[in-house]
């Protein structure tokens, strides 16, 4: 039987599969930029793991047990930044969690970056004295103690910063760019790099401060932060989110032309030395070939505004509730399927790379890697990036989740920003996508808190985990590896 | 022509009105607690008044000039609490403004209650240590300097407070009641009444201190402030509302039963001795009867974490607008139209008592007063109290506004708090009804900003404004009085 395989729109990239000798089509390195849907229809597998999903959705469902996880570990660990406390809390939370229930797991060690927030403080001097809700992004050095006093000027993006040219000399400069939810050229991404480096370059054209309207979708006045990082032999500037209300206020003073609008802003932030902490890796081994390894993975550290409750305590629970579903089920793929709780996703990465150089031996026995770090929105499916035919296999063991919406393969990306660490090794990498049109209402704020998850879409999310990671676990031959690709940043 | 009047669904209610003779009934008093819809149809006023009503519309809709107004305040003055800076510059602005365009304006000294809020902070201290996000309620006295640590004690409302007896005692009570937005039994208003009495009630029964649920209905972790009040001869416990996500996190660290949840709260707020301030009242006379007055009236103040863009900047610049576009138009009605601009409606309401005081010799020649103080949702009609066939008039009307969907009339209701004052004194009261399906997202909390206001359905509230004063002023015979009520608290 041969079944006609359309990739995506572009009708050059049509392309026929024949079952059992597939022939599929690198589409991330084509289209780097805008992962595309595979619109393939497939058989699915038979019976068997039918029943085997059947059995893994009906023990999501059957109790809260996700939900329960990841209340339990923001409750008991509050924010888990990198080298603080709460973090370290959450390490031991789940190494002690997953030992007490019989699962091999160990804690191994890397450095983390020790980022501090202090005191934060912004005001509007002229034209008229306003208070400005604002808060450091990750990685700032502090203003002088006395405060950094300026007037501001606003950009939309690094391409107007740019046109702005030396007009942004001895000023503060907001960016003031509106995402969108719909993960398009506006989306979440766009913002991120203003972010990530707008105040290199802005203090390269001689600015004295950052502010960034914070990058979120719904806004009751608290800041959203996130990572940003500073150039080698450039001005360290402090830079700070401000909350889109502060934002629009600036905007509307600005328009006024009535005399500068300056700020006064106080951030007592500082990077500390590096600290000790620790990945969680528990194996749940393969029943025929346990050196071959299927790793699901989530990120422990949080940001320290909120308690990481859908970033990524969620994704926490998703993979920890997957493994203790196989244990209570009895269900044992062929192949070893590996819980990685990363350290230090959210500034620094460092538990993705401390992973990859740890078990550089075996990443060539990483037959896939899934990460689930998108909030805890119902399932829609998974991304994956992988060698020739690898989308046809995702698609079919996808198409076994259709009957919970969550049978979407998109072919592209990088899975999670822990597991890309392991792209250029081969390793093939799956996304769980799910719904995240309210995500970025409360990521990276005081909102990501226990109360945005909804129990039953979190449950339909470690029951599409489950069933995608056993489903790897289990194949007869593993997915081809993905083609060589550049080291990921 | 007779026409068959419906008053709600209750048969026994029907009534029938002959045009001329208008006999209505006056359901207030019958159903004090339930506003009720009045499903009444009859004639709309001739093409006059629709041409007139065409203008106004027309006019408001033409430009932007009421958000200009409510952004031009907020962006100048910031927060406006009674006895705050802000507050005086607010009493400035709209006195400048209206007398800088040639309205005959004057302000009228009050003294209002002068309460400040100061450093605060929150945190559980067991069984695992978190922030929480709270602020204290408007008139709450301070912890002690050190902070109030004790143990938490949950109660829904009121009537649970009242069930838990003793065992609050030395406690902090936590109210956790969440409103809805609906206005129904669970509203704001179910809220509200917790929020004033409920530190006084907790006290009664020996608590040491009261957190509440921030009223509100929406949730990024902002509180929401709000008055609250102390009984005399009763101990003066400090009183915070938390975030709704706070209330959960301790809701769920009670529900462990894990030991006790202790909880330390520091307030520095404080009530000071009282100060003078000033309501502004602008006249636009009227052509043949301008000792008979129609008041619209809003208030100038807010409450202090905000800028009172929609509570009630948007009231101000509605009843503002108006005024200028009788002037812009040249519309002049029979009676005079009045714009009261309320000094501390939000705690001691001295606005509107003050004026009842200095304007009692006229309050018989007060034919009318309408409130908008519901935020700046698009208008919806109008709230009516009055006397014997005053509901008929008002919808007769109100129906000139079917085009913008502003033809609801309800009868009862106190028309807003800065007026209902006037009530005893049988002035008819009518309320401007607007969507408020987010009023009380933002309420009386920092997200109480001008982004969150339409433009163009403040346009519209101000059209339906100025189209009933017109109409109020310009009646051939004024509403007949309400009948004799008890004073207002």
């Amino acid at each position: 039987v041969a079944t006609t395989v359309p990739f995506g729109s572009s009708p050059h990239k049509g392309v026929r599969v024949l079952l059992g000798v597939l022939v599929g089509l690198g589409c991330a390195a084509a289209q780097p930029d805008r992962p595309k849907r595979v619109s393939l229809t497939r058989p699915r597998p038979g019976p068997a793991f039918d029943d085997v999903a059947a059995r893994l959705i009906g023990q999501a469902l059957v109790s809260r047990a996700s939900f329960d996880l990841v209340a339990d570990l923001c409750d008991q660990t509050g924010p888990r930044l990198s080298g603080s406390p709460g973090a370290e809390k959450g390490v031991r939370w789940a190494f002690e969690r997953l030992r007490d229930e019989g699962f091999l797991v160990k804690k191994e060690q890397i450095t983390v970056p020790h980022w501090v927030r202090g005191e934060e403080t912004g005001e509007v001097i002229s034209p008229f004295p306003h208070k400005l809700f604002l808060t450091a992004l990750g990685g700032s050095d502090p203003t002088p103690a006395g405060g950094l006093e300026a007037e501001v000027i606003e950009a939309r993006d690094l391409e107007d910063l740019a046109r702005l040219g030396d007009r942004v000399r001895n000023k503060i400069v907001l960016f003031n760019k509106q995402i969108s939810a719909d993960g398009g050229m506006d989306g979440y991404g766009s913002g991120a790099k203003i972010r990530y480096g707008g105040a290199a370059a802005a203090a390269k054209q001689g600015a004295v401060g950052m502010l960034l309207r914070s990058l979120g979708t719904a806004f009751l006045r608290a800041p959203h932060t996130g990572s940003m990082a500073y150039e080698e032999g450039v001005a360290r500037i402090p830079a700070a989110a401000v909350t889109a209300e502060d934002a629009d206020l600036l905007h509307r003073l600005l328009e006024r032309r009535k005399g500068p609008v300056r700020v006064r802003m106080r951030l007592g932030c500082k990077t500390l030395p590096d600290v000790e902490s620790h990945n969680v890796v528990a194996d749940w081994p393969g029943r025929e070939k346990p050196e071959e390894i299927v790793l699901i993975g989530a990120h422990l550290d949080s940001w320290d505004l909120g308690v990481g409750a859908v970033d990524d305590g969620a994704g926490v629970a998703i993979v920890m509730e997957t493994l203790r579903m196989f244990k209570r089920l009895g269900l044992r793929p062929r192949r070893t399927v590996r819980v990685v709780l990363y350290m230090n996703e959210e500034n620094g990465l460092r538990g993705g790379k401390g992973y990859a150089l740890a078990h550089a031996a075996e990443l060539g026995r990483h037959v896939a890697a899934i990460e689930a770090d998108s909030g805890a929105g119902r399932p829609l499916g998974f991304s994956i990036n992988g060698g020739p035919g690898a989308e046809a296999i995702i698609l079919g063991l996808a198409a076994t989740l259709r009957g919970i919406g969550a049978a979407e393969v998109t072919a592209g990306g990088e899975g999670g920003a822990d597991i890309s660490v392991l792209g250029p090794h081969g390793v093939p990498l799956l996304g769980l996508k799910q719904d995240t049109r309210h995500y970025f209402d409360w990521h990276h704020s005081p909102a990501d808190t226990v109360d945005k998850i909804d129990p039953r879409e979190l449950a339909l999310c470690t029951a599409a985990m489950a069933t995608m990671a056993y489903g790897l676990a289990d194949l007869d031959q593993p997915l081809s590896r993905a083609p060589p690709r550049p080291e990921a940043k």
